[in-house]
Formats: C-alpha cells, sequence, structure tokens
C-alpha cells in the first residue's frame, strides 16, 4: 500500500457541505473545508428572484443546487489546504441527511431546476425534517396495519412522517402534476452519486431505513401501495429501481464534469452513497457486534449491529447491510437530547449565573457542570423525563412531553440541569435494555458527535447509569471520516485503499484513549433511581396516566 | 356612640411588630407603626454579649423583650402621628404568630431574662418556624394513634412539631433543667396580654388550634401525657391552665406600668389574644359560615367558620370559639404558594427577561404577569403539583415534591410561572372540596395578605379554577385591623366600642369594591385540567407511587 494516498468524505448535513481529505494508511485528517448552503434550510419562502412563494409552517425544503456547489467548493478547498495531488486522491464517499428526496427528470435535473416547475414547493427537494406529510404517513401506517404488513416491524411499528413514501405520497396529493413529472423520485444521497458517476446507483441504507426496503424481500408488494393510492401502485417500479447496493459497494467513478467541478481526477472511485448517522458506526471503529455507536448531539441515534434481524421494541430500523455489509444494522433514537439542554439553558437560567459565569469567562455549560459535578447521584432530590421533545425509542410517541419530580424550595437550576442529563442517560439505558432482551448484546459504547467533546459529566454519568463502558470517537467529523473510509474501499487494495470496510476501519478509524468507566458506588445509586424512571416510564409512556395527550389536546384547543 | 373613639391593633409577625390605630365607628387606619425586633429571628446564635451559644440548624427562637420594645415604640408612635389622645383609645387587641411559646417564672419573667438560664437556648421563646421538636412531635402522634385518642381528629389525624406540646416536650427531653426552672409555659400571645393587663389569662386560640384543647373536652387526659413522659403527667395543671378564655372576651385593663410602656391610660380594656391568621378573619368581614378567608403569602392560611364539629380530611384544626365566638372555626392550608413563586423567579428566570424588565421598569411579576395573562387556560400544556413545600392540607406529608409535567422544546418561563400560580389554585380546589364533601360550605372566598395585591392574574385563576367569587378585604394589615377590633369589643358599646366582634365586623370590616368572578369558559377547561391534577394528586399523594418519598431518602442517604 502507498503511503501518500488519499480519501475525500463529503458530509452533506443541515445546514451546510463539509469535506475531508485524510490519509488512507493512518487516518489522519489532512484538511477539511464547509460550505454553508447559500439558501440554507428553506422553510418560510421558496429561493426565486422577483417572485414570493411562500411555505407552510411545517416544511423544510432545500436547493440541489447547495450540493453541487459544495462539491465545486470544499473538494478543491481540501486538495488546496492539504497541498495534495489530484492524482494521489484515490477515492471520494459521501453521506447525507435522510430521508432527504427530490423529484428529478430521467436525466438527472430536479424539477425544481425545470422553469416550469421551479415556482412549486414540491418540486424541490424535501429535507429530513420536512414535517408536513404527516397524514400521508397517518395512512401508511393505518393501511399497513390493517393489511398486517409484516415489514411493518422492522420499523417499530410505526413509519415516520419524514420518511420517503410519507413525502412521495405528499407530492400525489398535493402537486399531482409535479409527481406525473418526476421520472424519478429519489434520496439527495443516490442523486449527488449520479452527478458524481453519470449512474443512478442507491443505496441500501437510506432504502433499508427509510423506504422500507429489506435485502431479502424486497420493498412492500404493489398492491399495498395501490391501497394507499391506486396512482402510487408502481412507483417502485416507474420512478424508482429495485437495484439496491450495499453499503461498501463501489458505485463508479468521476465523470469529466464531476472532476471539472472537484479538482479531482476522471475515474476517481466512488463508492455508494450513505447517511450521516450510518456512515459514523465504522468510523467510530465499530463493524462488529455488541458495541453501540451514539451520535450525541441535539437528540441522539443508537446504532448496532446484529447477525441476526430480531423485532427490537421500539426501533427506528434494522437493515441488512444498512451500516456494515453482512450484518444487520440497527438503529434506535432518543429525540431529545442536547436540544433538551439548550432549553434549559435559555429559558431556566437565572441572571446571577450569567453574572457569575461571565466574569470567570466559563460557559455557562460549564459553570452548571462545575456546580452538579461534585453531587453524588440522587443528592439533588430530582428525577425527570426526558420527553421535551416527544419520546422516539422505545415508545415512538411524539405526543409525549417532559416530566420533573421531586423539585423542592432547595431545588437549585444546577440540580434540575444534572437531572436532565441523567434522564437522557436512563432513557439509553432502556433502550438498551431493549435491545438486550431481544438478544442484541451491548457490551459497550462509543459516542461521537458534539456533546461528548463538551460534557465529561454527562459522559461519566451514562457510563454509570448504564453500567458501560464508554469510548469517545477522536475524530471530530467522525461522518466525513467515514465517507472517506469507504471512498478508499472504493478505491480497492490495489489502489492504496482496502478491501473492505472492516479493514478501512482497522487503519483509519479511532477512539480517544479517555474512557468513562461505571462507578461501582453510583451504579448502585442510579440503579435505584433507574427503578423509578421506569415506573414513571411506563405509567405516562404506556397508557396508564394519558395526561400528556390530554395536556397536548386542551393546549389544541386552546390555541 | 361616640365619634372619635379609636382602638389600636397590635400584630406580632415573626420578623417585626406592627401597630395600627383604627377609629372604631368606620375602621378607617388612621396610623400605623412598624418596630423591626432587635433580635429578629434568633437562628443561629443567642444574643448574648461576651459569649457564644450557637444553635442547630433547626432552631428559631425569639427574645421577648423585642415584645416589650414592640409595645413601646410603636403604639406612641400611632397616637403621635394620629395627634390622637390617650383617652380616646378605648381598646386595644393583639395578634401573634402561633405557635410561639416560652418558659417563665411564676411572676411571668421569661426564664431567658433569669441570669442563670440565659445561656440557655431552652430558656428562649420557641418561634412558630422552630422545627427541632420532630422527634417529640412523632412520640406524640404515635401515642395518640396507639391509644385511639379522639381528639386527633380535630387536627386532621396529625400534630405537627411547630405546636404547643412538641415545643414543650423538646424542653423536657433536651433541658429538664429548664423544664422544671419553668413555673408557666405559655404561649407568646398570652404572654404579652400578661404584662400588659398583669393578669395570665388564655385564649381559646391558641388553646385549640396548638394545644390540643377544646371547648367541650378541654385538654388530652393526664394519663395521656404520662404515656408521652411521666414528668408530663401534671404538665397543665401545674404549668399551664384549664382556664381558657374565648376569643371576643375582654382580659382586663392596662396596668399602671404597661400604660407607661404604651402612652395609653391605666384601665384602658385589652382584648384576649389573638392568631394573626385568625383575627383577620373578622377583619375580611367574615363572621358567618360559608365563606372561607385566605390569608395569601408564602403560603396559605384558609379560615373557614362552620355551625357544627365535622371532621375534615387534612385539616389543620377545627376549635369551637377558635375563631369567632359561638362557631367552630376550621383552619386548613397550603404550606407552598408564593414562596414557591419567589423560588421560581430566583431560580429559572433568563436573563433577558430581567434586562427586559429593567429596560421597562417593570417587576419580574409583573412581566411574566404581563406574557401569561393573555393566554387562554390550557394553552400552555403544562401542569404542576403544588408541593415544593410538601403538602399540608388534604395529605398532611411534608416529604411529598414538586411536580411539573407537560414541557417542551416550546415551553416558555411564563408558561411555567402560569402552571405554579394554577397549581396553587387547583390545591385550594381540593382543600374546599374537602370542606363540603363533610358538609361545610364554602359558597365565596375572601382574600387577605400580600400576594392578592401584587397579583391580579393570579386571583382571576382562583377565581377561575373553584368556580366562586373572589373578594379582597381592604385593610393591608387585616390582622392589625382584626386585633383593633377585638380590642373595640373588649372596651364595649358604652365606651364607645361595640358589644360583640359581629357589630364591630359589621363597621369596621371591609371588602375592595373589585369581585373576581369565575369566567364560565374558563372554568370549563379548568374542570378538565383539575381532573388531571387530582389524578395525578392521588397517585403521588396516596401511595399509588411513593416515588417522592423514594427520591428524599436516596437524598438524604447522598448528603
Amino acid at each position: 500500500m502507498s503511503a501518500h494516498k488519499y480519501a475525500i468524505g463529503v458530509d452533506f448535513g443541515t445546514e451546510s457541505g463539509r469535506a475531508v481529505l485524510v490519509a488512507t494508511r493512518t487516518g489522519e485528517e489532512i484538511a477539511s473545508s464547509v460550505y454553508p448552503y447559500q439558501n440554507g434550510v428553506i422553510d418560510r419562502a421558496l429561493p426565486l428572484e422577483n417572485d414570493t412563494v411562500e411555505l407552510d409552517p411545517e416544511w423544510a425544503l432545500q436547493d440541489p443546487e447547495d450540493y453541487i456547489r459544495t462539491l465545486q467548493r470544499t473538494i478543491p478547498a481540501v486538495l488546496k489546504k492539504a497541498g495534495v495531488k489530484a492524482a494521489n486522491v484515490i477515492g471520494i464517499g459521501i453521506d447525507f441527511t435522510a430521508c432527504t428526496m427530490l423529484p428529478t427528470q430521467n436525466n438527472g435535473t430536479p424539477l425544481c431546476m425545470v422553469p416550469e416547475f421551479r415556482r412549486n414547493p414540491h418540486a424541490w427537494v424535501k429535507l429530513w425534517k420536512h414535517h408536513a406529510a404527516q397524514p400521508e404517513a397517518d395512512i401508511i401506517n393505518t393501511a399497513a396495519r390493517e393489511r398486517n404488513e409484516n415489514w411493518l416491524d422492522r420499523y417499530g411499528g410505526k413509519i415516520s412522517s419524514e420518511w420517503f413514501f410519507s413525502k412521495a405520497f405528499q407530492i400525489l396529493d398535493e402537486a399531482p402534476e409535479i409527481y406525473a413529472a418526476a421520472d424519478r423520485l429519489i434520496e439527495a444521497a443516490d442523486w449527488v452519486i449520479w452527478q458524481l458517476t453519470g449512474q443512478e446507483k442507491r443505496n441500501s441504507c437510506t432504502a433499508g431505513y427509510k423506504a422500507m426496503w429489506s435485502k431479502r424481500e424486497g420493498y412492500p408488494p404493489n398492491d399495498y401501495f395501490a391501497s394507499l393510492d391506486p396512482r402510487l401502485k408502481n412507483v417502485i417500479d416507474s420512478k424508482m429501481s429495485r437495484n439496491i447496493y450495499p453499503i461498501g459497494d463501489k458505485a463508479g467513478e468521476l465523470t469529466a464534469q464531476a472532476a471539472q467541478w472537484t479538482g479531482l481526477q476522471e475515474g476517481t472511485a466512488v463508492a455508494i452513497a450513505n447517511v450521516d448517522a450510518h456512515v459514523s458506526v465504522p468510523a467510530a471503529s465499530v463493524t462488529e457486534t455488541g458495541r453501540m455507536v451514539m451520535i450525541m448531539g441535539t437528540s441522539i441515534c443508537h446504532m448496532l449491529l446484529g447477525e441476526e434481524e430480531r423485532n427490537v421494541e421500539g426501533m427506528c430500523g434494522v437493515v441488512e447491510d444498512g451500516i456494515i455489509p453482512g450484518l444487520f444494522g440497527y438503529e434506535a433514537g432518543q429525540s431529545g437530547v442536547g436540544d433538551i439542554f439548550a432549553w434549559f439553558i435559555n429559558n431556566c437560567i437565572p441572571e446571577e449565573y450569567h453574572q457569575k459565569a461571565q466574569q470567570r469567562s466559563l460557559g455557562i455549560h460549564q459553570l452548571l457542570e462545575e456546580k452538579a459535578v461534585r453531587q453524588k447521584p440522587g443528592a439533588h432530590g430530582l428525577l425527570a423525563l426526558d420527553w421535551w421533545n416527544g419520546n422516539r425509542s422505545v415508545l415512538v410517541d411524539v405526543d409525549l412531553s417532559g416530566l420533573l419530580i421531586g423539585a423542592t424550595l432547595r431545588t437549585k437550576p444546577e440540580d434540575i440541569y444534572r437531572a436532565l442529563i441523567e434522564s437522557t442517560a436512563y432513557g439509553t439505558r432502556v433502550i438498551i435494555e431493549a435491545f438486550e432482551k431481544n438478544g442484541v448484546n451491548v457490551n459497550e459504547l462509543v459516542a461521537c458527535g458534539g456533546l461528548p467533546e463538551k460534557n465529561k459529566m454527562l459522559m461519566q454519568i451514562y457510563a454509570d447509569v448504564t453500567g458501560r463502558d464508554f469510548k469517545v470517537s477522536a475524530s471530530q467529523q467522525t461522518p466525513a471520516l467515514g465517507s472517506a473510509m469507504f471512498g478508499a474501499v472504493a478505491a480497492g487494495r490495489q489502489a492504496g485503499g482496502y478491501e473492505s470496510i472492516f479493514d478501512a476501519a482497522k487503519h483509519m478509524a479511532r477512539l480517544k484513549n479517555e474512557v468513562y468507566r461505571p462507578n461501582p458506588a453510583c451504579q448502585k445509586i442510579y440503579d435505584q433511581l433507574y427503578a423509578e424512571y421506569l415506573r414513571l416510564y411506563d405509567y405516562f409512556g404506556r397508557g396508564g396516566n394519558t395526561v400528556m395527550k390530554t395536556l397536548k389536546r386542551i393546549r389544541d384547543e386552546a390555541q
């Protein structure tokens, strides 16, 4: 293997795209570059010149030209920063938010770039957090339950309004002319691969997690789609594809045009597209069963590998080849974590604390951590249910809400802060136990994302609450590193890359030296508190007391 | 009746004493004067010269000389301010915090003023909020339950550590030499009357509410006291008195010395002592059944009159002649109200709100009220259990704690503020329903105290939640006015006063013109929310889920 070969990973996020240039031998991240999307998240009005088309509240779109601009800006930038010749870049991989999808013509042109459709919001990219397709998701779920569709179990019994067919169905419902004009309906991730290679090759990750596809059973049957709406009957064969390529495959090679965009050589290997959370797993060194990767930020994605397909309560999905080829990739999630802490910081911190933090040049999180870290578990007397943003796993219920119990006149902000962090750790423990109950073991945790960097107390609490070692990915741009690893695999060993993602992970992925190990004394107290958490979890989450839903109903009626 | 006669009421509070001079014909408050106690609440060390005696954490004492100084400072001050001659002041009444008690010699000298006992904390006045007698209260309760003492029902089944025999028993336990030296154990209220008149005359209010006395049954039997400790057997006959004088009686007349202290005439009529909350009832114009007086401040005292003795769940007490002669006075309470709002203000208001309030020269309560008052009931989606300071009525459980449910990432501070206010209104509704369930009607609410002045939104919420008209006492110093009214009754009609407290209330007590009336639309929504409150109340308060107690146990073990 050559000592001086490189791969590039491009991570397409919600607000920006980021390229990282990585040495294939060592995994060293040589250079990175970020492009903030010109049109960002389009959630108020379409970015039209001389025209105004406003969007409804739950909408969230993107502009596909921002993806091309990301390639045009960031890849030349990392080549330049690193002083690396294009000839030494052997492969490129990308990862994306998902489901982020768009309608295109047969030649790949997004409908929003066709003048006659440009004013129609349905012609644009529907971003993952576009939430306007709930009515269609409801029909999808009702029909699946009525027909006893067995694929529903792979998704914890519920399809999200964020997913592929909810969005596709919304186009048909609200803009049948766009649906008719769409030769293709495609994940943005696969669309970018198409732009890079000239070939429409769809990946197993988004197909599996977002479009109800499985390696063994394929898509749901046509008559299921017909039951939703007769016009949907042939959606797969007419506008999508049954050829799904596993993660780790090579998609093709850079076209002349893509080479011109990026400054890379025509013919450079391009990997099958991937999803940001999923591509982080091998980048966090995990290619085997038993080690759960947690992408920790505003929310947590829990990724885990298994050798068999098991039904686990409240999972977001289980997909063969969905994360690592040859294994079943499980995904679970907590819908509110960092954003609960941010809510608390924005709404509940007294002036005095801000002044203290300022005087000492500390961040407010730092000040709170300093005050809370010395507490023994349970000393604040509080317990919370971490449902400020609903509960994804294992209850799959967006109508649940947050609870805090145990407050007294002596309760301080740092007490609540610690209790909120603990509540999210209990939420993770529920997920771990749901996996283990169904025979999918979790022996160790590996973190990546923004939170682990910022809050050591949080990491220790997670270790203590779950009773498991908690390690941290060395990279601060884990998804892009993962994409670069897949790029190196697409290039292959001969070219200076790797034969498989397993090999790539061995050489390119790395953990920090620090390990958060459970403290047995703390664990013992947390076991008691967790028992109380579970009891409240079941009481409020499983129908013992539906007050949270009643409060939301009364709230909605009042508004 | 002369047009220019006056009475003086003196209200002995926790931090200060206040005198108000009132025109007997109209109830007009002509002048007032406050004396902040020199030694305030003594909770760290005794106020000794050249010596240090520190107190344990739960202790709270007062200095009886502060009471005398209050008389010496405030009464001459109001005479002077008002330009009223002593000859035209026909009577004086006092009210006190309770149970606030002290040991004295036979001549009335407090033991703390006797040099040999001055260094012993047990020789001083034990203030109502002295909480160090819990072990004795526990014994008192256990013994009463074991012996099926029927008086226990009059106190909601539980005697407080704040009450008379808990405190007396603590003296015996911890300082038998003080107990032995104490010829008398007496409420501070009665001690002040003794100082004013030269006669030890004990009032029916403190005897009934704080010392388990009743008009029909007297005190608990000697053998009950003996079961606590043989040395307590004759506590009533040896250190107290079985002669209890009903509220509304005349205690006696000012002695020459008291006349000298106060600048009043020797022989001025003095009323039997009273308690601050209880004396507020006639001052808030209530001398009949069916109208509940709520003294609203850091906590709420609920006072209600009935024609019969009924057992009402979780009452603080029911005492014949305890509030108004000839009627049964019921007392209930919420242990946290204004202090929950203060906790919230001190701990949970973001910097931005303080800045906005400052810019607009508003108080923070005003700013929050402005933001919250426009909300429709239920619009914030929150519900709270108002147990930050435990629950007095009807659960009588200090180990309960606060709960907030329904929080989302969109919850704002004003939402929580409003939910906390509402939760205290629900708490009052539970108390009202407990009364009515037992045949004691509550047709209307009358507020006095600090809160009603400050927060109109709160008043409207209470009206809407309880479905009852809510009126407000006109006086901002209701207890002192009530004491002056009893002073006028002690003086009698001949002297320019009144024959009874009923007559005095007709002429001297007044309500504000404003009435908060329930809004039927709001009431309907609050009925739904209250049903949810009740369900949580019962679940967490009556043993369905003991998590609040478990959290406090774990907290205490951690500390």
